[in-house]
């Protein structure tokens, strides 16, 4: 009999999202006339922006085309946009990354999932908590974590809490760390890394030989010019930081796919030989082997989120889910909640109401209000008696959904 | 200082593919007016049919509509494209197979690479030998497979020597093995597992309790209707065969981006505790926690593969490589060689002239030709003395190739 991976044991019953649409599906079969407003998973709602629309009618012609077909794309992408990236994400602040160091992809979920693989089994991983579940479950996966104690806390994870008292900014630890998950605009508390503590942040990574894996998929929402989008914006970073970034919650393509992961050649791992080895040939060998590349007529939508048609277009989708946060955050201000983030991300964190635990707090807002939002357990024990809500919403589902909040419970939060 | 995934040491110097293309590129550096035929990398050129570029049209223009847009996809892929496959791969041949069974991916590279994940750390791994790559690769990065000897075999895995004298087709083994990974069509030797033959190994699979990876990439270009083209034809086949199948040779969507894996709810493997687990529901967590998904608008497209107007349109691609093949084979019999397959795949076979290795085969038809193509040993250590040719490539260079191929090697193979 085929063993199975006997790690996949120690996850958490169900991935967190699946969780939330069974238990959204059993309600709506219960309740087949409730109009649900989704304030849950992080999906984007307003349609493609035009200059995407046309990159990618142009793409389809061009593979429609004895001359302009396109199979397999190069294995880290295609030079239009490995140069767009260099150019508009990272040469327009300063920072120069060679077209080599940059890897395109389908996801930065799959990126965070997979980016574990290259390194030993024993490497000592550290996330802050409430935490994007990815980053520990393909740690679970991969046999790193071990068993979770009764709070879901797995011993072979360090969880670094992120709270009130601390602006849900974890400072770097007294403890050595081989890998540490940062990500920020953060997910799923909203709130940011400034300047001065990403540099803390990069002085502990250099000072412990650790690896940050920085995961700034929500860059798009700092709304502050000052705030660093990159964490290579900080001195140092480029011998010490894995970055991923996205054009998912950017410009709407949660269902058209496409990311981008950077990895420095400064940046290296120990072999059990004393060695260092760079990484960056480490995930170039993990992508050539196990990934195909993403699809032409998407990577020429990306090109086109980087002009500067595309880009205006974008960047008014953004505002838009930003001014949706920003009432969201008012609105729940006055209705007696407790709300952080909702400025530079597209993500409300509330304490729940009269003491809930989140789960709860979850089941009364879906039953009471019909509106699905993301319970803070999910995300890790400290996030527990807190609660996320996305700001992916049109904005009169928002308001809609601000209105039964308050019915529902109001100034009792 | 983070430990490397120290396995990735005993890979063998650099996935076969770029190997060929760092070879190919400098031979154009130095030969910039080389006119290169490629029949290497088995990479499709046609463009994508009029129903699969209607679709795609289609698609875009609901991406960009507030009504018609569409963000995450649902975890194992659209109902629309997941009953499609139902009716037209499966129920079409007399095969049930269930909604939940079929996981959409965007490629079955990464399926065959990432299916390992859900096994034990210990389970023995067979394949046949020449293999594609990705079946060892990925066992080698996640340390089943050790270090490999002077012949590149790995010590942790099976090698089932496909030869002339079995017809490239071993017998199921005496010894028992875990997990094994069959490819019909295969890739490279363009041979294929008849139903006798198949029927052995879903025995050989359930008396040993092992499961077999059946990765049917090319199962296109099976022009008997009375050879398989799902494993699952074959009675028993569903509680031991996880199964493969893509629209990249079928349809020309290496640059687009679609495949499934079957993963029937019978196939189970055992916990440490003795339990029987389902691997369905392990794939399932796998895909919900690393992968996102493919873009609607490709998803749409495999669609329209699946319906008349592109079924006709993709088998008329499919019909065109397959005389390639078919001249491609008497062609080199013509001048002396000795090929296989070609007749139910796209790929063909071949013995090296004159006895050279296979990557001296390989840089001398490169030099003296200006062809392309893929050196056995490439594929394991049985592929040595082999070579293979993709028949993947204009009808004018399929004739100009075997031309310069006469011209350089006539009768001395």
């Amino acid at each position: 009999m085929a063993r199975i991976n006997e790690h996949y044991r120690n996850l958490a019953a169900g991935y967190l999202f699946p969780e939330i649409g069974r238990r959204v599906k059993s309600f709506q079969q219960a309740h087949p006339d409730a109009k649900l407003i989704r304030l849950g998973i992080g999906d984007v709602v307003l349609p493609l922006v035009p200059a995407v629309i046309g990159a990618l009618h142009a793409a389809v012609d061009e593979m429609g085309t004895p001359a302009g077909f396109r199979g397999y794309a190069p294995d880290q992408g295609y030079d239009f946009l490995i140069e767009a990236i260099r150019e508009h994400d990272y040469r327009a602040r300063g920072v120069e990354i060679a077209a080599g160091e940059i890897f395109v992809s389908d996801g930065s979920k799959q990126d965070s999932g997979n980016i574990q693989e290259i390194f030993g089994q024993d490497c000592k991983i550290a996330v802050t908590d409430p935490v994007y579940p990815v980053y520990v479950d393909t740690n679970v996966m991969a046999g790193r974590a071990g068993k979770a104690d009764a709070s879901g806390r797995h011993a072979g994870i360090a969880y670094l809490a992120a709270s009130e008292a601390n602006g849900f900014a974890p400072e770097p630890p007294r403890e050595r760390y081989d890998v540490v998950y940062l990500c920020s605009p953060n997910n799923p508390t909203g709130t940011v890394l400034e300047r001065a503590q990403l540099a803390r942040w990069v002085a502990w990574a250099r000072a412990n030989d650790a690896i940050l894996v920085f995961d700034a998929a929500y860059d798009a929402y700092l709304a502050d010019p000052a705030l660093p989008r990159s964490i290579y914006e900080i001195e140092g970073a480029r011998s010490c930081a894995i970055e991923m970034r996205s054009f998912s919650k950017r410009a709407g393509f949660t269902g058209l796919r496409c990311a981008y992961t950077v990895v420095p050649k400064e940046c290296t791992g120990g072999a059990a030989s004393g060695e260092r080895v760079p990484l960056q040939g480490l995930w170039a060998r993990r992508m050539s082997t196990k990934f195909n590349g993403v699809p032409y007529v998407v990577q020429r939508a990306a090109e086109a989120v980087l002009k500067p048609e595309g880009r205006k277009q974008a960047d008014e989708q953004v505002a838009f889910y930003r001014e949706n946060a920003q009432r969201l955050r008012a609105g729940l201000g006055a209705a007696g909640f407790t709300a952080f983030g909702g400025v530079h991300a597209p993500y409300l964190w509330i304490r729940t109401a009269g003491g809930l635990s989140s789960w709860d707090f979850f089941d009364r807002l879906l039953q009471d209000a019909h509106v699905v939002g993301t319970p803070g357990a999910g995300f890790g024990p400290a996030g527990e008696g807190y609660f996320r809500l996305s700001a992916f919403n049109s904005r009169e589902n928002i308001e809609e959904a601000l209105a039964r909040i308050r019915r529902v419970f109001g100034r009792s939060g």
